[in-house]
């Protein structure tokens, strides 16, 4: 089973609050999307280890076939979960996964970090 | 015709000492690249309009089936084509696009911006 959308959330991203013994922000906020999203089939949540962004955390991406691929930053996982689930939404009906500007939440205004045009049929 | 690796050259990228008439260094980069490549078939060279990260201007990225996508950026139109074609193609015999790190040139090490995993063959 392939899902539409995709949502990456890299597990490795850390915080800088972070207690050092607790699990990493980035590991939070995985499991967060992934118990928002449930037993959805619109999407699939993975976690990846590292998404070498780094200085941004936490990091997550979007990618479908024939869309851009999204990579954004600066998510919190306390409260970021709901919203990053949404987004993927609004990413999976958009033509190429462009989200008309006006429609993006702030998060992913403020938070692009990058984006690849969508890969061709081989 | 596919080529093995894909260069992604941001043509929108503009860097803060760029004339203001003359054509901005990401364009002037694509063609650089482009150039250097010459009538190579193991790469191609491909301009996209704006990859989304702006602020290190020129952006590029490395994409190929099976293999993570890099996003790198930094780079300096008049000096970085040779060596953007050079990492491509240790890009393009890495497993997965994994070049371990010491054989990353500086421009890499600096420059990343963000990777996203292989794309799953649905």
């Amino acid at each position: 089973m392939t899902a539409p959308v995709t949502i990456y959330v890299c597990t490795t991203c850390r915080r800088a609050e972070d207690p050092a013994e607790a699990p990493r922000a980035g590991a939070r906020l995985h499991a967060a999307v992934a118990e928002a999203a449930n037993d959805a089939t619109d999407v699939a949540v993975v976690g990846v280890e590292c998404l070498s962004v780094c200085k941004r955390p936490v990091t997550i991406g979007f990618t479908a076939a024939g869309k851009w691929t999204y990579v954004y930053g600066d998510f919190v996982p306390e409260t970021a979960a709901e919203g990053i689930l949404a987004a993927a939404r609004q990413y999976a009906v958009a033509p190429e996964g462009l989200i008309p500007w006006r429609e993006r939440p702030d998060s992913l205004k403020k938070g692009v970090v990058a984006r690849i045009p969508p890969i061709k049929p081989v």
